[in-house]
């Protein structure tokens, strides 16, 4: 079993993925994202990002009904169809959920944020929380009977809504169990850079008994990348690839452990 | 079994029509349209639908790719993951899917349009196309695993590309697979009207043998309906009830058989 993470970025190579894809002799489901198509579609409605902060001065994306309405159309709509369509170009028979359908992923709904607003402190709740639970049964019906689960946000949360949550934690849960033997991820970069702006750069292995370390050194978006791949090898015993999603042969370059190799 | 056909327009009431679902015994599936949606979206985002008149003087929409992104946003996105949500609220356990999900529903891409354009006459091809096959064993396997499809367009054509179809056509060859005991079809109206300006004009019941002499008889957009009504019982017996999808209780409204009953 393999896990294939594709990133939602704009220079993300789809059609090469997915005919790379093909040649994989192991059963793979498909989780992906869709960040730079939704941030276009939103520009194109003119839809705002709402952004609040907390009490204790964090800052963080408040998802609303709309934040949902355009996750929908943007993952779940457009993106998953479009890698589907892909997918059975090239013989794969996908079948493309939402963490909805068949309550494929469940979640929990974060509590809510404490805020201050004129003067008032008061506690907000958007649609947003954490993957908890797979439909393992699910996804073992269609991968037994020749289908290609091809997943996306948003999840349900345990009074049936839809939520948001991160790509990065659904994989974890994914991996929990299924017990993936590999977990390739594809980004718009040759792996993990020391320096964002350096290719060279490249940190080609990790071993897993130094991400505690390594989180400790780095700092930001790399610091919360670190944190969830501790999670990920803390699900059970793998090997995680991060590896280029741009180029010509993505997953046979993946395969061959080009990029960050953690195991 | 039963097809529900909910209809795509603004006054649908999906909150009531799966409320009422949830007290269905049968097994079912859910067939949706989502025009209204889609215009509301095609305004927002500016696009201008493509309209084109053939040589011998019919007008048909194009639907170019971008047309079918615009599909993927409003049925396989929103509305589809909408009624999904809405769903699992009501304990139907649903699995939204395109056509092209597992191939569930295969079509054959129309040939194309001869157009005249700047004196020249050319062919002119555009992503649509007519359903023929379903795959009968993805809705079984769901259907006997506890899970109700919920299907939209686009559909999968034999070149393994998204295109668009008529829900009618979707339904009547749903139908030849799954004889289908009842087929709802809840619109904004309460049945079909002799004049679409008088409720009370309501055609109550059709007798299966007179839809030809009906179809002789009427015009314009009824026609086609009972054009796609006299295809639908062609496809096995039934009884179609067509009803009102607006009203508090569509539901129970329709298996009363309130509306027009074609039997």
């Amino acid at each position: 079993m393999i896990i294939v993470k594709i990133g939602g970025g704009k220079e993300i190579n789809l059609k090469s993925i997915i005919n790379g894809l093909k040649s994989v002799n192991d059963k793979f489901i498909i989780v992906h994202g869709a960040n730079a198509l939704r941030d276009e579609i939103a520009e194109k409605l003119s839809f705002q990002k709402k952004v609040i902060t907390s009490q204790s001065g964090y800052t963080s994306v408040f998802s609303d009904e709309q934040t949902i309405d355009l996750m929908m159309m943007a993952y779940a709509g457009l993106k998953n169809k479009r890698i589907v369509e892909l997918c059975q170009q090239n013989g794969i028979n996908a079948v493309g959920l939402s963490g909805l359908d068949g309550k494929i992923i469940q979640g929990k709904r974060n509590t809510g944020i404490r805020v201050r607003e004129e003067g008032k402190t008061k506690i907000v709740r958007d649609f947003s929380g954490k993957p908890q639970n797979i439909n393992i049964n699910l996804i073992n019906l269609l991968l037994n009977n020749g289908y290609t689960p091809v997943l996306c946000v948003p999840i349900i949360d345990e009074d049936n809504f839809a939520i948001n949550s991160e790509n990065d934690d659904i994989v974890a849960l994914l991996h929990s169990q299924l017990k993936a033997e590999k977990i390739l991820q594809l980004i718009e970069a040759p792996g993990y850079l020391k320096d964002k702006n350096d290719s060279a750069s490249l940190i080609k292995f990790i071993p897993k008994e130094n991400l505690e370390k390594v989180e400790s050194e780095v700092e930001g978006r790399m610091k919360r990348k670190i944190h969830a791949l501790k999670k990920l090898l803390g699900a059970g015993s793998t090997t995680v690839i991060i590896s280029d999603g741009r180029i010509e042969n993505p997953i046979q370059n993946a395969l061959n452990e080009n990029g960050t190799v953690i195991k």
